[in-house]
This record gives structure tokens, sequence and C-alpha cells, in this order.
């Protein structure tokens, strides 16, 4: 929607509400798109938000929650009456729905969950983790029998109408329940009436277990370019699809989630504007303090260098530009190797591919810096030994950070950490204090101090 | 693929190539599944790659570098003669075809373009830049007319047979070629067979114009929940569909080059193990000399304020801590808007909310970073006045990142620069110069050096 647009229609709904005409703002809101209604929807302050929701009619409800961030869905649906809130659950794919079930408190999920006009669609849903395959399936597909004909499955199409995107990749299942080909309406509708099944179908379908990561799922469909996934248990029994929307949604939160914490935050889960201050400060706070507690490691170092220090107050001149660069050179690699991880173009066993490929190009990009550095101290007046000690620092520093920027993301990945935890943050904390070191030993060495 | 079987089916192939079985090699990947030639193929060196692409069917071979990355394919079709190339063209994907024709030399191109069946196909899409709607759409698709009834337009659908997934949604054109609804397969199917479609499309159909950005595509598909988009030109003539497939690889690059900025590089354009040392150095040098240049300011800071420094060469211990602790803080901040504008949660409008959002933020944290440094300067045994002088920086730098963190991004898209622009290094860069400013006057104030 045109912010220009957004603006005047919020205008009219707000000037109904000043008014007591809730059925005037209602009106306004339904005559929308599903998607410009949530994003109207989601500008109202809570109160509003409460009262509106009920007088909706249930499926624009159910359509405005399924828009939402996860965590204003929660506030909302825990502050409904139970009554009201049956009637939209009723109306979402069972996905979103039991989504929104694992997120608001348990008592009330039952009573909600026992009201439903079809709780074992949703029943089963509720066993998986948000963030994998089961989390993100919907129960709503249309599951063939391989002995069907196109025709029948067709009829049986025109019976169910359903309003999913599910329906343009039908799975294909044997007697007990098993995946084992995937048809598209395509092929269905252009097929010979009398074909069966299993003669259209294509066997070799893609599909995943149903505790399989989101990310895995995103990687599966992006890679073969799938619109629909089928998710199967251990016996290959089909349970779900996973559409390609969710995965749109996937990638697009997995993207923002790595950049908030490549910056150094924790991620907000939320969209920005809509994150209080204290959510903001507690998701940043963590990683400052520690930060600094590590970063205060430069103090230590200094202070055993103290006595250099004091010698040639000229060295502490260079100390940000080399740390600096440290870090900068850090950040680069790191955020490279992360990315690469993210989309597959590294795996753990290119771990030492990696860090030969940096070590070279921390060498290229060292020999750089050094020439730069030494041109630099030179036109500070500092002298030949001083200048040389600069150049050999920054060479070795970012040699010392590549090769670091490429092995800490691997290594956390081998521990099972997610990688995103070696931020630029993390790099140049972790440069500054060992790069001291580096700097201030040259310095004894080649000044003799 | 399993990283295990994609090593044995290279080890095939390598092992065929060995014994000159052009033949089994070729045999060997064209079991696979497209995606999967693609990932075995891409592992070759490029004299097999050169001497193989010939040799498979063009409809594979055109599905193989529609999967490869676009150096990588404009590097193996400027090396492939003429005529195998044009039998390949011919069979890949128009949009696909049109970017491949145009990151090859021109008289190539137009040679190829002119032995093809369908130049004019292609044609059209030459125009557009890779990166707009006009790049990324495909002009092989099916326009209806809005008289036509459901089944003739299935009808339509059986003589054209397309392959493509652009058959999910149809769009449906007046008498001059303009764009005037939509209507889908499913619809299709379940409606009376004897229905205009005028009476089955829906008319409030989503479209971009020709020169739209690819991102925006890729938010309106996103946001909509579409699966194909319609392009028009100005007089909304229907040129062209966006489809999913094309957005889910838009949004992981765009999120690729976007983290790789944000570390401090310019995007490597390629997946990074077949980025040789000498391009990875290319890409990162620029921004480290420039933010070198930048941090040297620190050391005109530094030389400024020297008299300080000897007066009380404790001061220096605490350099690292406070403009790290800035630096992370500014990280912080901008990797959070500038994801934040990526995605639309924030707009140029919001600039002064972002800024009062942030300064709040900064004074948060900023009261929790000063009480870590007061009490850490004084475990190092700092007189009351040095502690009390490092806590009063810290919490005025962290503001102050908090602040340029928010209003930088937003300046550099108001002058339509590229956000990504102020990434983690340039802001702990941007705010190593200013925190010294900042400590160093605090200390002269407060300690009356």
């Amino acid at each position: 929607m045109e912010p220009r647009i957004l603006d005047s229609v919020l205008d009219q709904v707000r000037r109904a509400l000043e008014q007591d005409d809730v059925t005037g703002a209602v009106n306004i809101i339904e005559a929308l798109r599903p998607s410009d209604q949530a994003e109207v929807f989601a500008e109202l302050d809570d109160a509003t938000q409460i009262a509106l929701l009920p007088r909706l009619d249930p499926d624009d409800s159910a359509d405005i929650l399924e828009k939402l961030d996860d965590e204003e869905v929660a506030e909302l649906a825990t502050a409904l009456p139970s009554e009201a809130l049956i009637r939209i659950v009723d109306e979402m794919e069972p996905d979103e729905a039991a989504d929104l079930l694992g997120d608001i408190p348990q008592d009330k999920a039952q009573r909600v969950l026992a009201g439903l006009e079809d709780p074992e669609e949703i029943h089963p849903l509720l066993l998986h983790p948000d963030d994998s395959a089961g989390g993100l399936m919907t129960s709503e597909f249309l599951a063939l029998r391989r002995r069907m004909t196109a025709a029948e499955a067709l009829e049986a199409l025109r019976v169910w109408k359903p309003e999913a995107e599910t329906i343009y990749y039908m799975f294909v299942v044997d007697a007990v329940g098993r995946l084992c080909g995937v048809v598209d309406l395509r092929q269905l509708v252009m097929a010979d009436p009398g074909t069966p099944l299993a003669d259209i179908m294509d066997p070799d379908v893609i599909s995943v277990t149903v505790g399989a990561d989101q990310e895995e799922c995103a990687r599966l469909m992006s890679h073969y370019d799938l619109l629909a996934l089928p998710v199967i248990d251990h016996d290959r029994r089909l349970l779900g699809v996973v559409t390609i929307d969710d995965v749109v949604d996937v990638l697009e939160d997995e993207a923002t989630e790595d950049i908030q914490r490549l910056g150094g935050s924790q991620p907000l889960g939320r969209s920005y504007l809509e994150s209080s201050v204290w959510l903001v400060m507690r998701k940043r706070i963590g990683w400052l303090l520690l930060l600094f507690l590590t970063e205060s490691l430069t103090g230590t170092v200094l202070r055993h260098f103290e006595q250099e220090l004091e010698a040639a107050v000229a060295l502490a001149f260079f100390v940000p530009l080399l740390i600096g660069t440290g870090g900068n050179a850090g950040s680069q690699t790191t955020s490279t190797i992360i990315r690469a991880l993210a989309v597959g173009d590294i795996e753990l066993k290119d771990a030492l591919k990696s860090l030969w490929h940096e070590l070279r190009v921390g060498l290229l990009l060292g020999l750089g810096m050094a020439t730069a550095a030494y041109l630099r101290a030179l036109s500070w007046n500092s002298t030949p030994d001083l200048a040389a000690t600069v150049a050999l620092a920054i060479m070795t520093i970012v040699i010392w950070a590549n090769a670091l920027g490429a092995v800490l993301p691997l290594l956390a990945t081998r521990l099972r950490i997610d990688p995103t935890v070696v931020s630029g943050p993390v790099m140049s904390t972790l440069v500054d204090a060992t790069g001291l070191f580096i700097y201030f030993t040259i310095a004894r060495l080649l000044m003799g101090l």
C-alpha cells in the first residue's frame, strides 16, 4: 500500500471511531485487500484492535491475524474473549492456527481448541516446533490415491473446493498413506481423463521429514524451484505440505535475524518501530556488556606494555588505526563466510579450503595496507623504525583477522552454535586485544624498547 | 543433493572422463534431476564444462545454464561455438536467455539472436536492466481474452502446453492488450464451462510497471502472497510475468549482497569458493583503504591531545575500550535500521521517529555501560576523577553512536545511495575519531588537564 493511501485510509478509520461509528470503521477495513487490511490494522492502537477484531468478518480477522507479527497476534489473542477467538481461529489456515495456539496461555489454548469445528486438523501441528517443517506445514492438503484416474482426481478437487495454494501440487499416496508421487494441476488438466494417476505422477518426489529445520525447507524449495514441499514421517507417511508463501516469509525473517545478529544484537523478532525502547535495549545490552568485558583485555595488554608506551608515546597514535583496520578486515571476512554457510555455498568440510583462501586474501590485503600504513607513519614524522613497526604490525594483524574470521564461524557451526554469534562487533573486539599484543611485541623487537 | 552423493557422482563422472568416455559422463549427468545436474556440473573444471555442454541434451544444458551463477554462464557462453550456443539458448526460458545474451560480447550475442527460432520472444527483454521487473519477467505467458469461456481457456491451455509455472495464474486482457484481470487455474477448473472469463476473473489485479526495481517485485509478491506478478507498460499493456521462483532467488541474492556490504565489503556477485583470491581482495581493499584513511583521523585527534596523554598515560588504557564500545553500539543500530529499511518496516518519513527511538535506547544503554565502565576503571586503580571521566565519556559516546547509526542510513537513502554503505566497519571508524574527541574533551574538563 502506498504510504499516502495508507495514511488517508487510517484517517478515515480514526475519524469513524472518534464518532463511535464502529460499523463505519469496520466497513472501511473490509473494503480493502486482505494484506492491506492487516497493514491498516497494525497501525491502530491495541484497545481499538481488540474492539474491532470481533466485529469484522471472521474470515477477514483470520487473514489479518495471519499477516501480523507473531508477538502481536499472541497479545491480541490473549486479550480477546474465547468465543470471539474461536470464531476467528476456525477460519485460519491450520498451520497459522497452530502457531497462534502455541503462543497463548495453555489453558486458553485448550478452551479454544475444544471449541473449534476441526480440532483434529490442528492438533497434530501443535506437536512440532515453529521453526521445523512440522511447524511450517499445513495439514490442509489433498492426498490422492495412485489408482484414481485424472478425471476422478479433478472431481475430488471440485468437491473439496480447496482455498489454499496447495492445490497446484497434489501428492499421491499408496494404500497406507505413504508418499509415492507428485502430480501438478497442469498435468492433471492436460491428461487424458481415463489415465490413472500412477501413470501421470512423477514418482521422484522431493520431501522432508517433519523435524527438518525451516531453513532446510527453504533451501530445498529454492534449489529445486518448488511451489510445495511434502512433509513425511519416518515411515514416509504424508503428514502435511509446506507452501512457497511460508518459505518466502522464512527467507526474509532468517535474513533479518542474521543481519541483526551480525550487527551484534539479538534478533528483535518483530518489526522495528513496533519494538519498544526497552525491548530494543534488552536485545542489545547483553552483547554490549559481554563485548565490553572482552574489550577490557585491551586495557590489560596496554598496562602490560605501559613501559614501552611511556618510552614512546607516539606508539599510542597508531593504536586505533591498527586495531580498527584489523576489526574491519575481520568483519569483511566473517560476514562473507557466514552468508556462504547460510546459503550452502560452503560447509564444514570446506573449513581448511576457506582458511587457505582467507590466508592468501589476508596476505594480499596486508601488503596493501602495510604500504599505506608506512607512508602514513612517515607523513606523521615517525622514525623509520616506528614506520616499519606499524607496517609490519598492520600486515600481521590483517592476516590474523582474516584467519580468525574464516575459522570462528565454522568452529561455531561445528559446536552447533549459530555462526552469526561471530558478528562484526565480536570480531573487532577479539582482534583489538590480540592486535595490540601483536603490535607491541613487534615494537619491542624492532625498536628495541 | 547430499554432499556424500554429490562426491560419489562426481567420482563417477571424472572416472568416465579419464577413460575418454564422454558419452558415459554425459549419461551419468543426464540421469540426475535438473538442479542436481547443475550442482555436479558446477564442480567440473572449465575445459570439461565447455567440452560436455554441447554433448548434453540442449534441454538439459539450458536447465544447467539457468541454474549457474551469471558470471560463470557468461564465461561458458563466450567460450562455446555459436552453433552449440544457439541450440541451447533456444531451449532456455526467455528471461534467462535475455540475461545470458546481455552478459556476452555484443557481436556474439547478435549472431546467436539471429540464429534463434523465436528471437522476437527475447528481443524486447534485452531492453530492460537485469535488476528491474522487465529484466526479471518472462515473455512466455498466456494472456486470455475476457470474452473467452472457461472451457475455451482450458482448451487454449491444452493447445499451448506451457512448461512454466506461469500457468497457475493466467492474466486477462482487453481487445488492445491492456491488463484487466487475473484468473487462476483452480478457478478455471472449478467454474461452469460456459462462464465467460469476465465473470470468473478478479479485476483487482496487482501489477508493476516494467521499470520497477526487482526488490519492489519481491516485496509485493511476499506481501500479497502472489505466485506470479504481471508486468505492464505505462498504457497498462501486459508485457510479461514475474514468477515466484525468480523472486525467491532475488530475495536470497539481495540478502547476500546486503550482508556482505554490511561487513564492509563490496558484494562478490558469485559463490564464495568460486571467487578467486584476487576477486575477493579487489572487493575488499577499497573499503579497507578508505576506512584506514578515515581512521587516520584518530591519530590526528590523539596528537592534538598529546599533552593530556603525557600528563596521564592511564588515559590511554581506556582508548580501545571506549571507541570499541561506541563502534559496537553503532553497528547494532545501523544493522537494525538498514534491515528495517530493506523489508519496508521504516521509510524516509520515519527518520525523526527512528532518531528519537535510538536516542532513548542509547540513553538506557549508555547508563548501563557507564556503570560497568566506572566499576572497571576503579578496579584498575584509577582515580575517581578518571573513573568519572571514563563513565561520562562512554555514555556520551554510546548515545552519539546510536544517533549516528539511526540517521546515516536514512541520510544515505535520501541521497539515493544504498544505505548498506553505512556498514558496521564504517560506523566503528566514524565513531572512533569522534569518540576520542569526546573522551579527551571530557577528560580536559573533568580532570583539569
